[in-house]
């Protein structure tokens, strides 16, 4: 087992993909924002009347998938056939949760992708709110589900 | 209290901070990235000898510093006067703590800088891992400390 | 009268502005996209209940005043110290009509950001709505305003 | 009828792409930009002599269809085959009518591209020009034809 | 014998691929960059301990490769299946030599790519010891092998 | 005398500049591109009649300057109050000749952004002519000249 991205010298290197086969391949990501209740209730009203900083964040995590390969540096500047995300609102744990899926066709992942889309989604619900809220917190950004690809379906255990 | 990225429309607007006074501005944000023990091990030893992973992630964080207002829909473009990120290996938790520091001389704070170094590192230390551990969960990134500006000082609760 | 941007060669260059003072500038742009009375109706339903094309088009248009010294290629890097949009739904005309306002503090004005803003605004309304609508036509985009600067305020005939 | 740019929430996604056919697609848009009489001259006598603003507007256009994806949140970042742009100078109507040409191999189209190319052509126009004359005004930006892919040829009413 | 980067206006264009073969391609292209002995001896001492800079100019050089068709008007943005730098020092010249290779499969080559790779990381490397030496001087990049494609194989005569 | 650009663990850092003057600042820096006889002659030819590759070169070069804090990692995001491109055609030598002229009024110098501008506009020559002449190399990048700033003006020995 070694770290596929550095080369003999031990600098970073994208790694080689040309042989890999073109497959069809999905990823889904999740995190959380908790914040104040107070916080969670505006952000909830503003969606029903106006002000919806949800469907701002939502065009931010797309255009972040879409902006990987330029904020990570060893990323593969993929083709994205689809990117989407969404919010599950939680009332009991003042929380937002976020999902993002992107899917490619081609001959390396796109977990990156739906990472940074969660990333990007959260850290803009934070610059929205922080005039009310400084304290919030993200929270659990992990990679939930993979697949497609020679390393095969990953599924995070104890995710449905 | 009122969300201030909204005009009378509610739609999303990039809050005009022309009157608000040039100050020396500072932002601290800090964040958690969770890992295996063997994940861990083989990053603190690639430091040691060759293939040091948190090399290119903080090239990768400092660089994303400067993407803020490109990935952030209604943050300002800033002028940076300077960024730093710091590692705190905490082998107890299998964990790696990330700490950026960002500094502005300007009419609106750097919170966001700060904030996007730290994410941007953080997935950077996920690809540069993944391949050996898909299960790296990036956990309590916050602000920790703010300083100048007319909102004045803000210090995390329970950060030293 | 002479053009600028050019050498003494006759080549392209970014004028030198080191000299001007740093005042407050004020740019308004507009313009209109003209579609199919259904279009339109969709876009206006949509913006009631969900599906808001709106609000998508007003965040590009924001993050586009930001891309303008990007692409426009002798324009400054200037810092935007805000920005909004707004739109009137002209129902008698089939058209949506798009106003942009940007600011600025310093040696140059920020005439290109609005009419950027302006532009990408309307092209993501044909992007989001294209699928029904081919149609679709931009018009009009011009500047309607500027103040601030050593040539002062320009004011467009028959504009309020 | 209806928008595909939306999810069940009414969120806006990019469109998932993955299962259309590869398939060779143009687009031709077209535009036009209106000024002072003067204005058109010195841009018609700065082509033969030096100061050549078309061909400054002609890299900006080209640039611009590659950065597409990046300024349209739910567009995909496509591979373009090629692009090119042309100008028809209407001495009669003081103005210059722009056409950009772009092609692509892919699941998706290539109108935003060629629709962005004319966008930012023209505003690159106003930019070199605008010293001299801040009335011009950007018109009638429209697909003029499209071919390839599953909605197959769109063709505008009333062009050649 | 012609450039084929102007269309029949003699205005630049993005040249059409469309109907080329996908080919595996790649490209390798060299530079130096030339200092004062003290210069060198501190790059070499900060590789063993600490403050590594050809570990920045790596990841700037590679990400460098990514923005190739950003910063090359008529260079199509290809999908980069690998790439790696690699450094030669060279103690007798007080130089470093860059050597940068890149892969693709697809209609058009990587040597601008492998160009700009080699370019970039010499700027890098410019700009990280420029504190203590601003005499510097980047020398001699050229490409220096490429395959695949139409035109075949191209070797630097003298190259090993 | 020791690089400024690491932190106290040996990392690399954005260095703070927020205690500097902002003073006028201006940088120029050289470097030459040699190429085959019968090139050079198609690129002299073309600048009168058609197919003008320095104008091409030249817009890159200048929108280059504007790239520089993003492919250099630890440049400050500048304003760049101008800059400017000229050449020197040099048939004794086959070759072109090349300088770039940037200024800014600020904390941190403007070098870099002189010495990406000739890195990019030698780079786009060589993309411009590579169908007709791969062996063109890329010579003698320099820094010519710096004014202003605390470490003063710096003037490279031997160039007038």
């Amino acid at each position: 087992m070694e770290f596929t991205h550095f080369n003999e010298s031990g600098k970073a290197k994208m790694v080689e993909v040309g042989d890999k086969d073109n497959t069809r391949r999905e990823a889904v990501a999740k995190g959380t924002i908790k914040m104040n209740p107070l916080t969670l209730k505006m952000i909830v009203e503003g969606q029903m009347k106006k002000g919806d900083v949800l469907s701002v964040a939502q065009v931010a995590g797309i255009m972040g998938a879409k902006k990987t390969s330029e904020i990570i540096p060893m990323c593969h500047n993929i083709f994205i056939t689809g990117a989407d995300i969404k919010f599950e609102i939680d009332e009991a744990n003042n929380a937002i949760h976020i999902e993002a899926r992107a899917k490619t066709i081609g001959k390396t992942g796109i977990e990156m992708e739906a990472l940074s889309a969660v990333s990007i989604t959260a850290l803009t619900i934070y610059d929205m709110c922080k005039a009310v809220d400084k304290d919030m917190v993200i929270e659990n950004i992990r990679l939930v589900k993979k697949t497609g690809g020679k390393s095969g379906e990953y599924m995070r255990k104890g995710e449905l």
